[in-house]
C-alpha cells in the first residue's frame, strides 16, 4: 500500500465512517422474564454462581429487557431433574451437568465428561471444534431441549477417605459416596457405592455411615466441611477430569426467541463456561493451602488403582457402545479426538508444567 | 417446600410469567460501523480468525446493527502499531497482543504473558479473578484505550533449529528469530537475537541468514512452512506459555457506546478468548503429526537451558521492577498469584496429565 493511501484510510477521514448513520432504529426486543432451574444449592457460589453469570450477562447485554432468575435445587425443581422440567416446559431453562441424565441417554455423559476423559481445554476443543456440541445438541433435541457449555470445574479431587488407600484391596467393600459413571467404575472395583446429595455428605461421613466421599475440589469441599470428617485427601479425581456444566433451554422456548436473544444467551453461556473455570482455578489454590493447614493429608491414588480404574472405565464404555448405536457413534469420534489430543498435550504442555512445578 | 407449593410454582401457571409483557419497547440501538486494525496476516486463520470471531459475534448479537470490520496487518495500520492508531483515534479498535507495546509500558507484558509465566488457564484466572485485568486496563487507559482478553495460543513451541541444542554452549552466537522479552532473555544467554515479521521468517531460515526461528505452534508454523527450512523442533516455548491476544478500544469511542453494546463487545471478546484456545488445541494436535511425518524431529530443551533461561528471566523482571513503580506493583501481585497457582496446578492437574499420557 502506498503511504498516501494508508494515510487516507487511517486518518481523520476514517472517523466519519464510524459515527452513527441512518435513523435510530425502532427495535422489537421484547421484555422477557424466564426462570432457570439449577442443580446447585445457593451456598456453592462457584456452581450456583455459574448460573448467576449467565443471568447477569444476559440482563446486561439486553439492558434488563431479558430477565432470567436462577433458582437453587429444590425450589422450583429437584436438583437432578432439571432436564425433566425443561423438557416438560415447566421452566424455560436450567443450569445443570448433563451426566445426571445418562439414565435417559448414556451419550449425555460425554457432554459433562467421563472417567479418564478430556481435561477442561480438551472438553472445550471437542465441544466447539471436534463436533461434540453438535452431537450433544442432537441428543438433547430428543428431550425437547438445546444445550450449551456453561461452566467447568477443572480436574476434580479424588475425595476424602478415613483410611489410606494403598492398593486395590483397600477399595473392596469401602462405602464411598460417588455418583454417575465414576460410581459404576468404582463398583466394578469392589466399592460399595453410595449416592448422597451434597448437603447430606458431611453428616454421613462424620458419623461413619460412609468411609469416604468425593465432591468437587478444595474450594467446594471446604464449604461442605469434609476435611473435618475425614483426613486423607486423594488426587486426582480421575472420574471428573474437566466436568462441563450446561445450560438447557426448552426447544420451543428457544425457537420463540428473537435471533439476537439467542446469540446473547449463547455468548453468556460461553462467558460462564470460561469464567467459572477461571474462578475455580483462582479459588482452589488458596483453599488447598487452608485445608492442609487444617490437617488434610494429601495422597496420590496408587498407579495400580488408576490403571485398574482405567481398564474398567474402558470396558464400561465398550459395553454401552455395544447396546446403544447413538452412543457408539459419539464414542468413536470422541475416542479418536481424545487420543490425538492427549498426544499433543502430553509433550509440549506437559513438559512446560513439569519444569515450572520444580521452581520455588 | 411443600409439594403443593412446588407444583404451583413449577406447573403450567409458570409459563404465563415467561411470556412477553408490557408493550414492545422502542429502542435506541444505533447502527455503527467500526474498523478493527489487527497485528495478523489474513492467512493465519487462528490469529486473524480470533479478530473475526469478535466481529461476527457482535454483529450476531446486534442483528447486524453494530458492524466491525477487521483488517489484516498493514492495510489500515502497521501490524505492530495497533495500540498507536487506537490511541490516536485513527481506528476505533484493534486486535493484537499487548506485549508488542512494552516499549510504551513494560507492564503490558503481563497482559499477553511473559517467559516462565502463566499457562492459559492461569492467565484467565489472574486476569478475571486475580486483579490482572483491572491492572491492565489502568495501564491501557494511559494510552486512551481499554483492553480485553480476546484469544489465547496455548503453550507455544520452542521453534525450529538447523542444529541440535545440547546445552547452553550451543546457544552462544546462534542467530535466532525471537521478539519481545523472550528475545531479551535469549540475548542474555548469548543468542544473537533477530526480529523478523512472520512473512519474512521462512526465507531467512531457508537461506541460512538465521540459524533458527520461533513462531507459534504446529498449526501456524506449518502454514509458514518452517519445517521445510529447519529440522529440529524444540519444546516447550518457555517464553510464551499461554499468550493472551487482546482487543483494544479507543477510550472515547468506548465511552460513546450504549451500555448494551459495551457489554456485547465484552462478551464477544470473552468468546474469542475461549474459542481461539479451543481452536489451537484442536488444530495443533493433527498438525504436529503432519509435521513429524514431513520429517520434523522433536527435541526437548535441555533442563540446563530451561534453568538458565528462568534465572535470566527472573533477573530481568527484577531489573525492570527496580526502575518502574507501576510494573513493580503489578509484578508483585502477579508473582504471588503465579506461585500459589503453580502449586495447585503442579499436583492435581499435573498428576492426572502425568497418568493419562501413559495410556495408549
Amino acid at each position: 500500500m502506498k503511504r498516501r493511501d494508508f494515510l487516507k484510510k487511517a486518518g481523520v477521514g476514517a472517523i466519519a465512517a464510524s459515527t452513527v448513520f441512518g435513523p435510530v432504529y425502532a427495535q422489537t426486543m421484547p421484555r422477557l422474564r424466564w426462570r432457570m432451574a439449577t442443580s446447585w444449592p445457593r451456598s456453592l457460589d462457584t456452581l450456583f454462581g455459574s448460573a448467576e453469570i449467565v443471568a447477569k450477562r444476559v440482563a446486561e447485554m439486553t439492558d434488563g429487557r431479558f430477565e432470567i432468575t436462577p433458582y437453587p435445587a429444590g425450589e422450583i425443581a429437584p436438583g437432578l431433574q432439571v432436564l425433566d422440567v425443561v423438557q416438560a416446559g415447566n421452566v424455560e431453562m436450567g443450569h445443570t451437568a448433563n451426566y445426571y441424565y445418562i439414565g435417559k441417554s448414556p451419550s449425555l455423559a460425554f457432554d459433562a465428561g467421563v472417567p479418564f476423559g478430556l481435561n477442561p481445554r480438551q472438553q472445550n476443543a471437542w465441544l466447539y471444534f471436534g463436533g461434540g456440541l453438535q452431537a450433544m445438541q442432537r441428543v438433547a433435541a430428543d428431550f425437547n431441549a438445546i444445550t450449551f457449555p456453561a461452566g467447568n470445574t477443572g480436574v476434580q479431587m479424588g475425595g476424602w477417605f478415613r483410611k489410606e488407600i494403598r492398593g486395590l484391596e483397600d477399595l473392596k467393600g469401602l462405602r464411598f459416596r460417588i455418583p454417575g459413571l465414576g460410581g459404576q467404575v468404582m463398583a466394578r472395583l469392589g466399592v460399595t457405592v453410595q449416592t448422597l446429595a451434597g448437603g447430606e455428605i458431611f453428616l454421613a461421613l462424620d458419623r461413619g455411615a460412609i468411609d469416604g466421599a468425593e465432591w468437587v475440589g478444595p474450594y467446594d469441599d471446604e464449604r461442605l466441611g469434609l476435611h473435618r470428617a475425614a483426613r486423607f485427601y486423594y488426587y486426582p479425581g480421575w472420574w471428573e477430569p474437566g466436568s462441563t456444566l450446561s445450560v438447557l433451554v426448552n426447544l420451543d422456548r428457544w425457537r420463540s426467541l428473537p435471533k439476537e436473544y439467542q446469540e446473547i444467551v449463547k455468548a453468556a453461556c460461553a462467558e460462564a463456561n470460561e469464567r467459572t473455570l477461571a474462578e475455580y482455578d483462582t479459588k482452589n489454590a488458596p483453599a488447598l493451602a487452608r485445608l492442609q493447614r487444617a490437617g488434610a493429608q494429601l495422597r496420590p491414588f496408587p498407579t495400580s488403582v488408576l490403571q485398574a480404574a482405567n481398564r474398567e472405565a474402558t470396558a464400561l464404555y465398550e459395553e454401552i457402545a455395544a447396546r446403544d448405536a447413538t452412543y457408539r457413534g459419539i464414542y468413536e469420534n470422541w475416542k479418536k479426538f481424545r487420543d490425538e489430543s492427549r498426544r499433543w498435550f502430553g509433550f509440549n504442555e506437559f513438559r512446560y508444567e513439569d519444569f515450572v512445578r520444580t521452581l520455588r
